[in-house]
């Protein structure tokens, strides 16, 4: 087996679930993801916790989906399974990223909505979401299977320790601080953080992080004012959007146009009224990350990189009692921070050309 | 999709389980599974039916047994799984029938222990095993993937509710018989059947049968007096038997030999006092298994052939209360009833040349 699948393995295992013996454990394995289960088995194995494996096959679930009447109803099994579970491990990878595409939608919110019984007894756990590279994947991001892996591998196998005491620095800053303006190509915009608190995204469940890989300081901003223009393509209910540009005037999108794909960024707009709205402002700190793959996954963490979601926030970020904002949306839209950008934090420069202040080469 | 995988899914799911609208099936999905699952997934869906997956997978079974250091804990999870489940698919169908073969056996012992309880639960639903065929299971049998395909399906795909029948009169005949005496070639063994009742083994959960294929009709003897030889190769803990010669007196085996695998015997009958007696006397009735393929599923199945199992009886076949035989092993071995060969109930020719007294044929 490759080496960098048994230390995928091991940073999942020990640096984001941070399993124990006696844990009881769900390891979801999507139908490429066969040899990161193999790894992670041992791994549980050789700390003494229990493992259930489930199939999170795309295919199995287009299967049961299309044959069924919509009228679904709550799985008990999978929830009991869940309420007895101390974590959850999904390994995603797919051997299709289209392998659902002719499930209907309205098919698909039905089922989501007869299962959140089993999805909330999920998310009590220490749960963590992680893909093993396939072939899949490195197609649509458009790279060679090796080139793809190394990618993955260089975005997953970080020094986490020492990424996590750097974007703390990031979290101090913006839990002290009220306002964040973000400069750069075809953005100025201005957004109202006071009273928010910053999320140090660390690829553990140590810092109520889910994701590996992770590496992103986020909160959730309560206004804005100005124009931003997301310069990174991403894929938007299949259809992709690019260089998308948005007004907001008092937190609320005005304007709207995209080189491609502006029906695609109006449908979404329209959700609901939240949709309109933002529920996230976040900071790609991982250097492993350098170029956007069509996966959110990792192209949100891409160091050098902002992204702001529109629809829902964290509870997470918001004072104890507020909701935030509410949509049941959150799609997260990413911009660089290339040279003549900047990060500003009431008044004073925290990145600038995309560089951190307390990085080498700062001025 | 073969149209026989569709074939399969849908007898699995009527015929076998008996599914129904709102049941929760959990399905394990063996690594060569997929396609089986695919058209069971779509046959639960249809149905109306709760699906949960489990993954099957012989190499994470594998890495996680080795990884540990064998002090096994029960599995929470797993067993509230089952709880909570009306059904229970087993599909199964690897890529390798000696994925495990490096797993120490103590290891293995102690983890099967260790899980009884998610195991008992397990059997309290109403639970089916079958298998998707495989290229493995086709180099073990010693045949082609294509000719191997056909003998699945030809196995699987039966006019299930007319062999049913069939096999009732034979229950009936075993039901209110005293004493069995099978004769073949290098075979004369007279069995005591007074007081046990035969099981109508018709792959369907309303006939108390938990395999598809399934075609046998099968009772516990009380004893055994006399000679059998097993002419149908089988594989007992990974070493191949032939010929094994069992001289009965008492019900008790007192003396044997074999052809090939004389010390897998040995061993064998060593495991316990039960492992010396028999706990099943089963008749094939599967006439679309027409040759061993070195798989107990299928090979007890075999029409013209008979079955002897050294070690545990079911309670199925036992008066109320009553134990029967018991032994930690419970192990088929198989004998053809071909020219020559007498299936005598109380002294009336039951089968004569592989042939019942119903059939066309019989003399």
């Amino acid at each position: 087996m490759d080496d960098r699948i048994r230390a995928h393995a091991e940073t999942l295992v020990d640096w984001s679930a941070r399993i124990d013996a006696g844990d009881e454990v769900v390891m979801r394995v999507a139908e490429g993801a066969h040899d990161l289960a193999v790894a992670v088995a041992a791994e549980l194995g050789a700390r003494g916790a229990n493992l259930l494996a489930t199939y999170g096959s795309d295919e199995v679930s287009r299967a049961y989906l299309r044959a069924h009447d919509g009228d679904f109803a709550p799985n008990d099994a999978e929830r009991a399974l869940y309420e007895n579970a101390d974590v959850y491990l999904s390994l995603g990878g797919g051997r299709n990223t289209a392998a659902t595409a002719d499930v209907p939608g309205e098919t698909r919110g039905a089922f989501d909505r007869a299962r959140s019984d089993a999805r909330e007894a999920r998310m009590t756990t220490d749960w963590v979401s992680t893909v093993h590279p396939t072939r899949s994947l490195a197609q649509a991001a458009g790279m060679s299977y090796e080139a793809y892996r190394e990618f993955v591998y260089d975005a997953v196998l970080r020094d986490w320790e020492s990424l996590a005491e750097e974007m703390g620095r990031l979290k101090a800053v913006l839990d002290d601080g009220r306002e964040v303006r973000l400069v750069a190509e075809g953005t100025d915009i201005t957004l109202d953080i006071a009273e928010r608190t910053a999320v140090n995204s660390a690829a553990s469940v140590a810092y109520d992080s889910h994701n590996l890989p992770s590496g992103e300081v986020f909160t959730a901003p309560a206004g804005a004012e100005g124009t931003v223009t997301f310069d990174v393509p991403i894929t938007v209910r299949g259809r992709r959007l690019r260089d998308a540009r948005l007004v907001f005037e008092d937190g609320e999108v005005v304007e709207f146009d995209a080189t491609e794909g502006e029906d695609a960024l109006a449908d979404l707009l329209d959700t609901d009224a939240g949709a309109k709205r933002l529920g996230e402002l976040g900071v790609g700190m991982n250097r492993g990350i350098t170029r956007p793959t069509d996966n959110v996954l990792f192209d949100e963490k891409m160091a050098g990189t902002v992204h702001l979601a529109l629809g829902r926030a964290y509870d997470a970020c918001l004072p104890a009692g507020e909701t935030g904002n509410e949509s049941a949306v959150h799609t997260d839209l990413i911009t660089r921070m290339g040279e003549g950008s900047r990060l500003v934090v009431d008044g004073e420069t925290i990145q600038r050309d995309g560089v951190f202040r307390w990085e080498d080469g700062f001025e």
